[in-house]
């Protein structure tokens, strides 16, 4: 099967204008077919507080109202991913930036809670990932670059987790590639000591990640991150690394990075 | 030659939401091969005035400095471009949103002039249409749906004229195609009197036009509107409306708006 690489980048790098170019530069270099999956960072926040939506935490949990869901919309799609695009086309990749309702790419459902109305915010649908459309943008040799806001198919747009988009993305396409998800951030992998950045684990299974949960040494946003990594492990796609932004051109994984596995 | 309608819609008609919904129904009811063209409206505006950015006109010109791109490419670009999308794809159609970046579709310059500086404005290169790669996309069953957003290959987005875009991909695309360029607006086409619906022109040719505007009864906004739309039919454009949002699926032109004649 042929190889197709999935990275993932998170706010961190999208809010640093000099990592951004420097990751930019080297996803340029990267052989074969790729597709960039991002989220939002700090600037939806920022714009968010700019216009006065206050932002609504139920448990910890973000709430999407129309409003918030209009500023992720601007801020994704339009702010981050066509900037992101203009960027890659001066280096001669030839990327085209996406959303979910673009080309029915990615369907979600809005999310159910018994208790929490989350707003406009969508789960990917188990068969949600277009795999057909996404073969033919690979195939016609074009780059996709995708932004974490997905539609339901009635026409609304939903938001969603840009981590869980790009491994429910990885374990579809698995079915006609031989896929990598790269999961990239500003850190070294995951860390045994989070001031550390050397401390990176090179591989990391399922009983170690239930040990350092346990332990509260693996805590906050790394959890879903990894839940849906080791999800992504478990589905048959075939490499899934947690790395630094700057690792990705780096093929000595786990040298660089953290190799997650299924046991 | 296959059929190739382009239609672009204005301001007031995506400013309103029963008007935009109306249209979009429409637009997904036209056969064969279809692009959408679409500006910005009041929405940039308004969230220009609402983050306290000032609005500079110089001349009567509107100025883009590099907050208020990044208001359009937010509101162009991820706020209209992606609603509408996903409205689209609600009725089935196969709609992708774009701006000029993606897939390289349209590059500009950005506009030089010897006393005004008007910001990040793009003005189409000659040979800026990637007509290539928009005819693949046509090809693979996809509607383009295209943001007035453009870059100039070296990174930088610019904010450009959505009639001058669709012009432009109109005349490119007519070496290939059957082009009809449909301007859509709230008016019923080139009207005698501004309050007079009724007193819409069934035809405009340039002898017209120059007298119409001699007498100011074609002023404002339709000239740069007009001007576009006979460059276009001058270009091999071989047919060019201007007409209501409401008159799109309705082919007897020009009783349902006014055709624009090369003589």
């Amino acid at each position: 099967m042929e190889k197709l690489q999935i990275i993932k980048i998170g706010g961190n790098i999208i809010d640093d204008p000099n990592s951004l170019r420097s990751f930019l530069a080297d996803f340029c270099r990267i052989e074969g077919l790729k597709i960039l999956v991002h989220g939002g960072g700090k600037l939806a926040t920022s714009l968010a507080e700019r216009l006065g939506i206050p932002q609504t935490l139920v448990e910890g949990r973000r709430i999407t109202d129309a409003d918030t869901l209009d500023i992720a919309v601007m801020v994704y799609c339009g702010l981050i991913n066509k900037n992101i695009v203009a960027a890659l086309q001066a280096s001669q990749c030839n990327a085209m930036g996406f959303c979910g309702a673009d080309g029915n790419l990615v369907k979600s459902q809005k999310r159910t809670h018994a208790e929490i109305d989350f707003g406009y915010v969508g789960d990917v649908l188990r068969d949600g990932i277009n795999v057909k459309q996404m073969t033919a943008l690979l195939e016609a040799g074009i780059v996709p670059v995708i932004s974490a806001i997905t539609h339901d198919g009635a026409g609304t747009l939903l938001n969603t987790n840009a981590d869980t988009m790009a491994a429910k993305i990885a374990v579809a396409m698995s079915a006609s590639f031989d896929v990598s998800l790269i999961c990239c951030f500003e850190k070294n992998g995951v860390l045994l000591d989070p001031e550390n950045d050397e401390s990176h684990l090179p591989v990391l299974n399922p009983q170690t990640y239930a040990e350092l949960k346990e332990k509260g040494i693996i805590s906050k946003g790394m959890i879903p991150k990894l839940d849906n990594a080791f999800e992504a492990t478990r589905s048959g796609v075939r490499t899934v690394v947690v790395c630094h932004a700057k690792a990705i051109l780096n093929r000595t994984y786990p040298d660089h990075g953290t190799l997650i596995v299924s046991r």
